[in-house]
């Protein structure tokens, strides 16, 4: 599918503010940057970076007074297969070791305290894709999709109290409960098809089979309408904006259609 | 200096257990093993992971029963300067890529929490060196080296408020006070001389002026005794064992000694 | 039932230490002190403290050194009629005002934050007594009895998460469980018969149909062999020893038997 | 002095919601009520509570759709001594009954948790005044005073860490702290001359040389304005509205004038 992504996104800084900004489509292999621009306000230069292994971008730099981001793509983002219920559970000791960071616990994801109620609940289950799909399927039930219960600083374990959240709360319930099962999981942050008001997007994929596995666990965008933007252990690894201070968000403005065929 | 270091941890595990152990000294830039021998029970064979970047080295197992793991090795871990007060900070921009995970809250070390008290307390100075100089005289003057006050689900903010722990906790608030000034830290695990009692030590390092300087909050055991295993984001990362259920830790015996020179 | 009832505590006070201890068998209502005796080591004067509304008792004095504290009771505890599933549930306005508190989040309960989840799991039942009884068969079917898991700053929210924990867990989860219901609920401490390994008991108490009901929720006590010692909002209010310094606990034995008929 | 108090809140109810408000000024010791008015809307009766120990008053009814309440009255808060430096902390034994309970943690005081850290700040000072002046001294240079940085959920051990927060938070975290000094301390509702912009407030009081006394930790208004309607372990028992449901809470307009003299 080929979709066109735009974001816009202004702050207002009271002095000189060193900014990492994850915005850009990322260069992954299962989705290709057609085309694409980047225009941020301020007179600094970008330090842009890549990762070769995730295909992820950023940018850094220093802005201050009103300052805009503006980002636009055009993506094609290939086709996501469904996690399949038979995908099968990885040993330790087979996972690539980059995969191994994604079972510990997290700032927003701490998995060790989950490890009894990960087991009582989801354990029966033999194939790790039928127990990830388990996990989804009690989060819909046991979740709420809420605005506004939840802040910058709520973890999975307040969601699970709560029973209540928004994107972001989730996915960090979710990928808790994953790696409490010591199946790997990490965040991903995207643009979302079809969110509705639209917003950047948060889910989260797992390792099973040999592959990652894309899954949105509020169910709000279809997996095939997602362009990936970054990965990481949670939302802290994954925010479109990290700033070395408090500064101002006057607008976050974010769109997502169908490209022309 | 040369310095021989063994462990040897026994475990009892009730049933096939995934475990990965982090117990070797790293083949990094500041230090040069010199001879090693491990040996791990079980029949199952080992995967043995090398991580380029930092040398740092795990391997990965099943073990099942009683299993013992021996690690010797005599080391020859060079110079370790100590961190100026003049090191200077990096802006962002500046920043190795693979710093920048190092700035952000982690599972134990919600430096998200701490940026106003950091602000406050230790922004007055001006060079990065000094002002990590200044987060190490608070913590000796402000927490108290205890036994028995904390445990593995411990967090910085809890040992802020308690005001004591052992290594692993002073280590966390540490670190979590210099990513709260934005000042890029990361947990070192590692072999200690002088450590009484002997046992796996907890550090951290910061990164300033273009290297990473190894510090120990505690002031239990002088830097250039350390012969350093792994780094990580904090505790969860560099687990000197980390297994995939319950298991039953029966022993735990390091010693390090002054090699013959 | 008659009881015979024995308590000996031994501590060591480094210093002279304020102590409240709350061990005596209550004088209430719906139990009977047949004989009782109370020795408390040292020569300072003691405290005695009796609530009209609740019957309950504890001490105050101050001790240092080595002190033992005997109470030797036998209790008549008369009879406890199990919590009936059709007890009524009382408006705020029709509560009696010394009920209030007891709605309320406390130290170890924080009811507050159960609210969603309480509704959602047990809001569709009409009756009180049939709400607590889902409470606690939820808590019988969702926590395990484990020692060791807990410690003396363990909530019901960790609890919640965790899933296992020992009387007082059950107890502060059951009680938050309840108030997130609007019912009030109280945690009793008390001497309890066939209790193994004989210890202090926690357990509660809902106000229902114009009365208080005692509930176990560990089910590991029969309720008809509880003697009631002294109630509270959690176990901070019940604790049968709290002191104004650390103090190290060197005995804690009791005893509970079927007195001479 | 004479100070004319008016409260008016206005509420909207989904559904018939039960409610409880505590916004009448006290009967008690130290302040005489001149003349008041009361009404709140809807047509259930309203219980009336009174509590002779504290003289403070509250009311229960039910509300449905849009309701509001709005109280006047005109007392006279006599003289309120500040507390001396001097004044006297008593041994546990030699409380009144009705102050143990306010030197325990409660929901949004865990003061279990600071034991250590009161210890090594403040214990130096003999007198229980001025401790408490020291605590205030060190919440007036540590904290600092900033809208919109905490929520309803908010702790003192939270707002140790972020060191800024509202009156609500200023009371918690002294409350708290002196608590962890063995000094009884609860929290006090009120109605504040010259507190700006005007709204109810939180304040606390402490149990020394024989009385309580009353102190602002945000220093943001005169303790002689002050006019007390409740006290209690904290937020939770003074919160003027307390409500069976979530509601809309539509309108808040407080106002605290000089009387005609």
């Amino acid at each position: 599918m080929q979709l066109r992504v735009r974001a816009e996104l202004v702050y207002g800084f009271q002095a000189a503010t060193q900014v990492r900004a994850s915005i850009e489509a990322a260069l992954s292999a299962d989705q290709t940057v057609i085309s694409e621009s980047l225009t941020a306000g301020g007179d600094q230069p970008l330090v842009r970076d890549f990762d070769e292994a995730t295909g992820q971008r950023q940018f850094r730099t220093s802005l201050s007074g009103e300052a805009a981001i503006i980002y636009e793509a055009v993506v094609d983002n290939g086709e996501r297969a469904p996690l399949p219920h038979g995908a099968r559970e990885h040993l330790w000791s087979e996972l690539p070791l980059d995969c191994l960071p994604y079972l510990l616990p997290s700032r927003f994801c701490p998995s060790d305290k989950f490890m009894r109620f990960a087991q009582r609940e989801f354990s029966g289950l033999s194939d790790g894709g039928a127990k990830v799909h388990a996990v989804l399927d009690w989060l819909h039930e046991h979740v709420d999709y809420v605005a506004g219960v939840s802040t910058a600083e709520t973890t999975a374990e307040r969601t699970f109290v709560d029973r209540a959240g928004v994107c972001r709360d989730f996915t960090h319930l979710g990928i808790t409960l994953c790696r409490s099962l010591n199946i790997p999981a990490r965040a991903v942050s995207a643009y979302a098809w079809k969110l509705a008001p639209p917003d950047f997007h948060a889910i989260f994929e797992v390792y099973l089979g040999g592959q990652w596995w894309l899954v949105d666990p509020t169910r709000l965008s279809p997996v095939e309408g997602i362009v990936r933007i970054a990965c990481g252990r949670d939302a802290a690894d994954i925010a479109f904006m990290t700033t070395s201070q408090n500064c101002d968000c006057r607008k976050v403005a974010i769109s997502v259609e169908l490209a022309q065929p």
